[in-house]
């Protein structure tokens, strides 16, 4: 959901002139007659609002509390299938201390927890660095993939005209333009010949020598990997690290041998610089735009100096040009964040997509909602409130009702155009049928053109979020946005309950680990809700204002109690839920092998495959 | 160790002189003289103290980080016995869900663990309402001694003179002091036959309708057990909590079939008062002081009339009644703060015992340590900090050289008076004596008055932890401290290693997980201590104070590293550690009798005891 970032520049540049637009526009206007800003200081009439500040939070509390319960009962029916699930039988450790001399990685394991599980231990599976391996793996996948549609060309060109057809050619320097020119088929055959045996015997090297300290373990019982993945197994908590393991499609296998000590630092170093990106994003913006003015264009790209020379031209360029790092550096934001997360050291897609929406909710919370509210650019308002800290929330509470009507639009904006596109998948229609047109030679080029990927959470929650936000706290000041926030989320539910049944293809499952995360965000934003209220009327004057200091602290008991109560549940599975049946006996051969990477993976692959060779 | 609340008063009455004293005192104004208070204000010469608080400081991590490597060896040795320790395969599980109908609890639990370990679960032991039988099994074995004392008499009446012998009699009614007069061994005879039926039919009755909600289950391997108590067994916390089974000889059962719910809030009710007990212990002093003012003594015991009118009692009497309430107050805040401890839902006595050393730790430092040092009432004082919060820190640095007289020989003191009392152990031997003399009748009587008990860790670890926190926090400014400080602790290994070897005798077991609240306290003392130093530091104007400021977040990181490295292998059995090998196969009848309470005991216990009857 690349929306938000493109509303973004809007919500930003066009924010001064909706404000002002606010007493001339007739719609608006009396929309606002509804809202909360004219309401007299003092006045007996904000007890209504103080009654229904208390209204919303306690909704919100039962219905999360609610869908939290829902939640759990969801993740537990799916954890009980009784289908083989091979994640179910496999636990990931990690930090493994060094082996005895002459003793393998795999020896050290096996001993280690056969003398732990003689019953239920079934079998490990070093990590090992598979760089190299992957680098041969993905060359000859595609060479293969050439030959496939060399051939597909070739067939094609055969017509009644032609019978013998144009074998098809390439050239075999930089990127096919320079080089000599060779029959793509015949060079192709050649290449994959050339690279299966070196292949096999890289993987040979590597599943010999390039043990990491981490590792796979499969057990014969789903509670004895559920109760395994929960369990100190060293005395230091730096030595024999177990969890969960993730599903085989969603392995980071990279991160997988991350030390203790590094995972942890990585972490720290990337919660600082995540919250330096969510306080100061326009400082590198700044500095783009400062190096990307007309004239250092013209002095490193000199072609362009006659049509800069055009003044029409030159006016466009010079006024949008700062907006242009802006919205690149937006577009950018989600793929930075996705980087980042993946650089904790997160063992698992699921997760690093967690972390990623986690971080940039804060981010569009942080820049779209308190950032257009207070106005103006951050920077100059966090020396303000460097200088006044506890003058915050009243400015906040004070800005408010201005962008109230602007941020109607901005939900209303978001389920029109936005519901729109995704429902008519406009976009990856056009994008389909250019890559048709040009790119596909085969039908599986055609079938991969087609495919609709999945969800893409990180940037969908987090948009989500940003408008649960909006509504909250303008729910009371502005009720009118109760009913924009039905309509959206009611065709929200429609549209992607759709979408999520018949159009998109989830890459991955985590059985609900979402929720938690979801969760607490909703929370951080009834708090900022709570707050901002506080603000806003003790700026009334309103003398029963500290009333409302229950609140906050309710909520935040009330986000102790829930993570205290439903989060263990999250964190791993319950041996209650484990130990429900399963339909068969699990093979557990099939459910080795489908966590062998498929740059290791052969036909030929033996039992002995990760022995000591 | 009650020597610390018998030292308090001294130390709180006698500050004041002290003070005084410090310059006509000869000694002690010479051992001044090596202390920081001479140096001038911004003189060069405090780069030697600052470097000696960095010196100070790195020291204690580098002994601390040792220590703790150390006792988590000392863990694991003790955990990887090869004797069979009847709580090394037992779980204790609370939070047990309502049965199904005409389920018993026995079977509810059994269904739910036999599914989970079908191989390695042995029985379980539903936990009951045992007042109602202990009550009687008490009074039971009340006869029993009575009877035995009785007949010890009567032998010893027997005389050559008096062949015969007096039959011991005693009275029925209250205390033995009024009522008919009966025979004792008859009367004994009567009470015994006619208990043990009840107490036989009691246990029927507690054991089949007394079940509470939480339960012991017993594994037969250490490895099932130690990994049972550490998985997450329901879907939410609330159900199914299990843990670690404390020794059957410590079990509190009292807290066992607590909710967790009203765990939870115990917990916190609790911490609650005991702050209030620490920063306002001398509140209630004051009000039980203003009570017992003359005056109103008269009145309440008009007896002591003729004597509180003699001159001299009556000065004596009124001088010393506010400090009388103190000593009293102090004598019984141990016990208090382990009453408040055991009231938290804590299942063992060792955790208890804790508890409440962690609660008087800080109890001592704030009000004898800090209290001592800003000198008066400290409830005088704490309206300043309310003021100027700021200036705490100050004021105590400020305050701090003063005191440095009066606290080196405070740990003189403690180590000539306490060890000297200690290794003599006078009072005990003085107790025995009168016991011997008075009361014991019977070989077992004398016995049991000669048993010097346990450690009373409650009271003895606090007090060696404040003067940990006194050496520290004068280490720099008197290092005079330091000779008492090795004095102090020198002799204390000395001693306490020989009565922990040859006098004292453990009540229980806990396998050295005192060890991290230890710690803990440790590094509050030197937070204590290096805040104290940048107060200190800054009150002398030297300009190199803030290098200072990276001490204290040290000291939290610090922290931060051991309890994630360490604490979890004290929290719980690491797998690796339960899995050694054992001397001989358990003996699991005899493991889960070991837990049977005694009054729920006896020799026609059945299989099927705990059974549905």
């Amino acid at each position: 959901m690349l929306l938000l970032p493109t509303l973004l520049p809007i919500a930003i540049t066009d924010h001064s002139v909706k404000k002002n637009d606010t007493t001339s526009n007739g719609t608006f206007s009396q929309l606002d007659d509804l809202s909360m800003g004219h309401i007299g200081q003092k006045s007996p009439r904000l007890w209504a609002y103080l009654i229904a500040v208390y209204w919303v939070s306690l909704v919100t509390y039962f219905m999360l509390w609610k869908a939290y319960k829902h939640v759990t009962e969801l993740r537990a029916t799916a954890l009980m299938t009784p289908e083989v699930r091979a994640e179910q039988f496999a636990v990931l450790v990690r930090d493994i201390p060094p082996p005895l001399d002459g003793e393998t990685r795999k020896e050290q394991v096996d001993s280690f927890f056969k003398a732990i599980y003689p019953d239920t231990f079934y079998r490990s599976m070093p990590v090992t660095d598979n760089k190299k391996v992957n680098k041969i793996y993905v060359e000859l996948e595609g060479y293969k993939k050439k030959l496939v549609k060399s051939e597909a060309v070739y067939a094609q060109s055969k017509t009644v005209a032609n019978p013998e057809g144009v074998r098809p050619t390439n050239r075999i320097g930089f990127l096919g333009l320079i080089g000599k020119k060779v029959d793509s088929i015949e060079y192709c055959n050649e290449k994959i010949s050339e690279l299966v045996p070196k292949l096999e015997t890289e993987q040979k090297v590597t599943l010999r020598d390039r043990q990491l300290p981490s590792a796979l373990l499969f057990f014969t019982t789903r509670v004895a990997a559920a109760s395994a993945a929960q369990s100190l197994h060293g005395r230091t908590v730096d030595s024999w690290t177990v969890m969960d393991a993730p599903e085989p499609r969603q392995l980071l296998w990279s991160n997988l041998s991350l030390s203790y000590y590094s995972r942890e630092v990585r972490q720290y170093v990337i919660y600082f610089i995540v919250a330096l990106t969510v306080l100061f994003y326009l400082i590198p913006i700044g500095i783009i735009a400062a190096f990307t003015t007309l004239k250092n264009l013209m002095k490193l790209l000199p072609f362009l100096k006659p049509v800069l020379k055009i003044i029409e031209i030159r006016t466009v360029v010079e006024a949008y040009l700062p907006q242009l790092a802006l919205i690149i550096f937006l577009v950018m934001l989600p793929k930075l964040l996705m980087f980042l997360s993946k650089a904790e050291g997160i063992p698992s897609e699921s997760h690093a997509v967690r972390a990623a929406s986690g971080k940039y909710f804060y981010f569009t919370v942080f820049n779209v909602f308190i950032g257009v509210t207070i106005g103006g650019t951050l920077y100059n308002t966090l020396k303000e409130i460097e200088a006044h800290p506890n003058g915050t929330i009243k400015l906040l509470a004070d800005s408010l009702p201005d962008s109230a009507t602007f941020f109607l639009s901005f939900v209303a904006l978001k389920f029109f155009v936005g519901y729109g596109l995704e429902l008519s998948r406009l976009v990856p229609l056009i994008i389909f049928h250019l890559k048709k047109k040009y790119l596909c030679k085969t039908d599986v080029d055609v079938k991969d053109a087609w495919s609709p990927g999945d969800f893409g959470y990180a940037t969908r929650v987090p948009g989500d979020l940003l408008v649960i936000t909006i509504v909250l706290c303008y729910s009371v000041i502005a009720p009118l946005i109760l009913v924009f926030g039905v309509f959206y989320f009611g065709l929200g539910w429609l549209i992607l309950r759709n979408q999520a049944l018949k159009v998109y293809v989830p890459t991955y499952e985590s059985n609900g680990r979402m929720w938690p995360h979801l969760h607490t965000r909703f929370l951080a934003a009834l708090l900022l809700y709570q707050v901002t209220m506080l603000g806003y009327f003790s700026i009334k004057e309103f003398i029963f204002t500290p009333l409302l200091i229950v609140l906050p602290i309710t909520t935040l008991i009330f986000t102790f109690v829930c993570r205290k109560k439903f989060y263990g549940f999250f964190q791993c599975t319950a041996l209650e839920v484990a130990a429900h049946k399963l339909k068969e006996t699990p093979n557990m051969e099939h459910v080795y092998r489908s966590f062998v990477p498929p740059s290791l993976g052969s036909d030929k692959l033996d039992d002995d495959q990760f022995g000591d060779v």
